[in-house]
């Protein structure tokens, strides 16, 4: 008998079948004498139905109502699946974020977790219910909902396994778990049966879509034993968790991330404070800055490059426009047809050759290499869009093949 | 500069055009100087469609879980209507049953207000927000969502209005006030421009679909002053307060309920506690019960009839089969093709003929009747379905013509 948390994304409770099919999986881990908690996203389309509903109103509403409308999704398709559960015989009940206490700050849209109430769900559990969280939406200090943004759900689902001290974090998703590469864009990927929690970071900030790396942070923080599978079959995907592997060369996987911008700043002063200036301004914008680039001071001027995601680039350029006389750049240069490719890997710090490796594949491909970030287990660069499959093949093929 | 309560149907929100309308009525209010607070229902057919959603997973699913999921209808329309008046940058906010502290018993499907915190809400009207207040919902002991039943959105508005002391609610209808009569029914019903709230919940509870005997209940019993009006047209309405109409013979309406089903119990045992047992029985099943007639014992038997709304008639059904034995009845004879006519009037009571007068109308029409009940200030009859829209017709000429 174990504590199983699973979440379940829209697209795997999209219609009543669906919902169905999720049900007999739920009931199954229930019937075999485990306690579970199933954390739920909205139906299918439903959260874009809603804000074309509020776009029609109101082309730019506030972050507190738009919050406040999105989270009836995940509201409607945890009452909805408590009572396809009620239709089995079992004891099912749903709730929200505010009513498991999940407490976020006021950042309406991508709200953080402050501090998180479990008891309702531990009474739940205790009373042989399965609980049916509504995940991606929490309540701020003014008592008004949140929700959580990107990878919110997850995030809630990993914060829940987290105060239960749950075995076992499933994330359902629509593929069977985490590849070398994105298998619809390279041949040869193959899945992963454990990666680390560090190497699945670094993977989910590269691109890979299956996990949202708060989610994973968070896994890592508190331990909470994480699973990647699919809800659509019944292989046993990939194990993400602490493991030691020394001394072998372990790149885990190549990883594209296609929602990339990268922004220019020419001809800055060098002086001191110039940098903290420039990222302490995009940081209370909440733009979210990836890798930056500093080149040497000459003449007096020195450039500066950061790159943002895509839905950031406008926000972006306009703070900076702002206040080109307070930072004194003398130019702005964006680009917006880039992609981010890596490699990931546990191992990588102690083999200085892989970087070495990558590039020589990148070279052999012709492939122009534009920015280039390391960390301890991972090197990325960016490289012009229209390169970016051939790149992604060629350094698979280099590592896995 | 005044506090208003308005509350607007799910038809007055039904979509885009219906909420910048609303949206412009409110405007004009707010911009008079006055605090605003507006009570939604959910969007025209917001609740049947997840009423049709919930169906077609579970059938019979668990109060606690449909009101989860219908508490969603309000949330959307709240959080909809409050961007809308963002766009005609006024200051808005939505709040839902549990934000505004409205504490109900846990009767899923049909809660009772307990207690009711308004702190929120003089708060935001403090800040010179409009509070867009989600109708029909509150919170119960278990933190739990639960809706209020007919009348629901209306009852919210008085609610809330009572807590704050507001110097008016209006009730915004697809009508333009009370009628001496359905007018879609009666050749020569008009409009009232005052009504008193008895003859208002003799009114309401007797078929005027206009506002539900709850809230003018409550209205009653907190002072409200209540108008009822159009949101389609700018007409005055009917105003629902005190009134005194002193030694006129003041019939202010006919009304025509055909939610109505009769049980008979016949062949009782004539002893003490009969009555007793019967409608504790039917309280504890939550069947609300109506006209009440015991005829007199004979043969030491005696029979009871009684009427119920026909939603309730199967649940009493079966519920009294249950306990035929324990009560000791010898028939149990149904009936859903009736219909109740009332009349109300404050100055009834002191005009014995009022009564005589409505029976020779209905003698004139040839019209039998079937049951009376009377109170001080109403008259009701049940007739067959068949003959009702003439009964009111004919009753309307002898009282307005």
């Amino acid at each position: 008998m174990a504590l199983i948390v699973q979440k379940y994304g829209g697209s795997s409770v999209a219609d009543a079948d669906c919902m169905r099919r999720v049900a007999a999986r739920v009931a199954d881990a229930y019937r075999q004498g485990n306690d579970v908690v199933v954390v739920l996203s909205a139906q299918g389309d439903t959260t874009d139905d809603l804000i074309a509903k509020a776009h029609e109103l109101n082309p730019n509403p506030s972050p507190r109502e738009l919050d406040m409308l999105l989270a009836n999704g995940e509201q409607i398709s945890t009452s909805l699946f408590a009572m396809t559960m009620e239709t089995m015989g079992l004891p099912a009940i749903s709730l929200t974020g505010w009513q498991i206490g999940l407490l976020t700050n006021t950042n309406y849209g991508s709200a953080r977790i402050k501090k998180f109430i479990g008891n309702r769900v531990k009474m739940e559990l205790d009373r042989k219910n399965i609980v049916v969280v509504a995940g991606f939406q929490g309540m701020n200090r003014y008592d008004d909902v949140t929700t959580l943004g990107r990878g919110g759900s997850d995030t809630t689902a990993v914060a829940v396994a987290a105060i239960l001290h749950a075995d076992v974090c499933q994330i359902f998703t629509d593929v069977d778990g985490i590849y070398t590469a994105d298998p619809r864009l390279v041949k040869g990927a193959h899945k992963l049966d454990e990666i680390t929690y560090d190497e699945m970071l670094e993977l989910a900030s590269l691109g890979a879509r299956v996990l949202h790396n708060r989610s994973v942070e968070m896994a890592k923080r508190y331990h909470v034993p994480l699973t990647v599978l699919s809800s659509f079959s019944q292989t046993p995907g990939t194990q993400v968790k602490e493991v030691f592997k020394v001394e072998q060369m372990n790149v885990s996987g190549v990883a594209k991330d296609d929602d990339v911008a990268r922004i220019a700043l020419v001809g800055l002063p060098d002086a001191p404070g110039i940098a903290f200036a420039l990222f302490s301004l995009m940081a209370r914008k909440n733009v979210n800055v990836d890798i930056i680039l500093q080149s040497i001071g000459r003449g007096g001027t020195k450039d500066i490059s950061f790159t943002v995601s895509k839905d950031h680039l406008e926000l972006a350029r306009r703070t900076l426009e702002d206040s080109r006389e307070r930072l004194g750049f003398e130019d702005l240069i964006i680009s917006d047809t880039i992609s981010k490719i890596s490699i990931v890997g546990a191992g990588m710090v102690n083999n200085p050759g892989v970087a070495a490796q990558m590039f020589e594949a990148l070279a052999s491909a012709n492939i122009n290499i534009q920015m280039i970030s390391t960390s301890e287990i991972k090197v990325s660069v960016l490289v012009d869009s229209m390169d970016a499959k051939r790149a992604v093949q060629a350094i698979h093929d280099k590592f896995f093949n």
